[in-house]
């Protein structure tokens, strides 16, 4: 096993394309994945999961059909599975996702803006 | 449901007890806890889980059999299940932990020193 950490500055400096998650750890089949956001995002939901998001940078707005929620960095939240969203970013958000290994960034709706699974960094 | 975040500074300053993890946030059948830990720990393995260190303050040491890692602000960590482990913290360290539901802080081992579980913050 590899005794080192995982940075996520360290990560983040290697990639630059937003709303492009790519795998930094797997916690049996759950992933942490680290992901820039900038922009609006498509309404989608995930049937079978909750999702996590903990913002490491910026100011995150998930939009719901009745209401908004704002994460800023050092905070964390958790859309409920069936639950109807979409993440807007004003400026560029740096965070963590976690989510089961699989999860599709569109969720059940898909779509082009449907980001490669499983880059690991 | 509740379109709040969840601050890891507030929730820290609602406490002051070492190796007492608090749940934060549900995601799935998985817990997101924070604690505080000073010290020396136990030995101890968990054989069903790998278990998720994120530090937020300070620096955690966690010693295997066969070497050890430093964990720092902004980092992460995965110990494999079945993988014994002794966390140690030379000042306070204030992280969260991924695990779950019903993961003992002690894992297999138990003793005096386990924590009670499931405690919401």
């Amino acid at each position: 096993m590899d005794y080192r950490p995982i940075n996520f500055r360290q990560k983040l400096a290697l990639f630059d394309d937003r709303w492009a998650p790519k795998v930094l750890a797997e916690l049996n089949d759950y992933q942490f994945k680290i992901v820039k956001l900038e922009g609006d995002f498509i309404w989608h939901d995930h049937q079978d999961t909750d999702e996590a998001f903990i913002v490491l940078e910026g100011e995150l707005r998930i939009d719901f059909r009745d209401g908004a929620v704002t994460i800023g960095a050092g905070e964390m939240f958790v859309v409920p599975k069936g639950v109807e969203h979409k993440p807007y970013a004003a400026r560029e958000v740096k965070m963590l996702l976690i989510e089961p290994r699989g999860t599709p960034n569109t969720g059940d709706q898909g779509g082009e803006r449907t980001a490669a699974n499983d880059v690991w960094i």
